[in-house]
């Protein structure tokens, strides 16, 4: 479930400022935590509002009990001892489970966060956005660059350490995406408000184990712009649950 | 001027914390304003902190004249929306100059940032490390990546709003780069403790309005451990003017 909270949305009977965001997180949490299994954290929500939207993000993953995995879907990634600057922010100084890392920049970008014992990285494969016909589908020879970032890739950690993310909207890909990386987990953005589908996602990714973690932000968080929004999330998270269950 | 500023790396004098780096950066921008035609500050050094490093890095941008430009070196890029909110926090909420955006995610990750009259977004095309060449030199066709992502690009934007990073360990390549963009300003990393050329820098990548900012970090905030650092900053910062000077 990603928390995508935006100060411009918040709904009836929650200020619109930093204060605000803590309220909506911590309502939303603990009404959706029996359906979720990870939280996604989007930092640019919390960006906006400078130092006090990391506050908010710092005491947001408090909320967020333990058993839950933690995603900072923060799409980082720089030179070598710059990348070793975020994973100490993102796995030590705020103890995420896991990042979003972009790999344009290669290898010694995304090494850094592989050194942290029991934590994941995810990278950027094949996204749910337009702009990725820009450069991701570059054809390379008989390839494409997404599919060169994945054989490459795979190589610098194991299935235990790296997942990546394919868009929803790309589902017709997950199958040749799957003969590449047939044991990584997915994260799978662009189920809900932007389109993709769940039953495609689940028919085309899905592997022995599953291997997917499905995520909707604002289909789920704004379901309701009444004080019944932490309600309206649960009905949402529930359905969407019930809904995988189903296909599996 | 990098401000790469590293609680572990406080020279003699200076706390090994965040009031440690406010500190630190007030010395090192007073001594050294008068060489820099801008700061760069990594996000990456002040996350590390947390909330409390996003407070270091908004007091360390007062410290910052007016008349010097701001590069956010944040590698920032995402969906549509996403990006809008990126842009909204570098350049409301903190208000800098410019920031650094991968492109991976293509044009709707890069053109909320280009809203925003008189800010720039800084691309990145090749990059000084060695993993540029995992997925950044790949062949497309008769191209390069970096190559489509400066071809394509190029058209979202105009060379009054937009600039490219080039690392400066890629001097060779920079004339070929200056085919493809003659008139874009390239922000130049790798000279100093990467190892960079500062005169390979200048003699392929300047254009007819000199077009270069080449930052150096490390080898200039760091030139001392001893109570005389900002001392030792201002003499590598003069240094290098002068070296560019010269070369100009």
């Amino acid at each position: 479930m990603g928390l995508d909270s935006d100060t411009r949305k918040m709904p009836q009977g929650i200020s619109h400022d930093a204060q605000g965001l803590i309220d909506f997180n911590k309502a939303i949490i603990e009404a959706t935590a029996d359906y979720a299994v990870s939280y996604k954290i989007n930092t640019a929500f919390y960006e906006t509002l400078g130092a006090k939207g990391w506050d908010v993000m710092e005491k947001t993953l408090e909320f967020i009990p333990d058993t839950i995995f933690t995603i900072a879907d923060a799409k980082r990634g720089d030179i070598g001892n710059t990348s070793s600057m975020y994973a100490r922010a993102f796995f030590e100084t705020l103890n995420y489970d896991s990042i979003t890392i972009n790999p344009y920049m290669g290898h010694d970008s995304v090494g850094p966060f592989l050194e942290f014992e029991g934590k994941w990285s995810i990278l950027l494969a094949l996204t749910s956005n337009p702009g990725s016909q820009d450069f991701q589908t570059l054809k390379t020879g008989d390839k494409q660059v997404f599919e060169e970032v994945l054989r490459k890739s795979a190589t610098w950690g194991t299935d235990k350490n790296m997942m990546y993310v394919v868009g929803a909207t790309r589902a017709e890909e997950l199958s040749r995406i799957r003969q590449i990386i047939p044991n990584h987990f997915l994260l799978v953005p662009g189920v809900g408000a932007q389109g993709g589908s769940l039953e495609q996602v689940v028919k085309y990714g899905a592997n022995k184990d599953v291997g997917l973690l499905i995520n909707a932000s604002r289909s789920i968080i704004y379901a309701s712009s009444g004080t019944d929004f932490a309600e309206a999330a649960a009905r949402e998270a529930a359905k969407m649950q019930g809904d995988m269950a189903k296909l599996l």
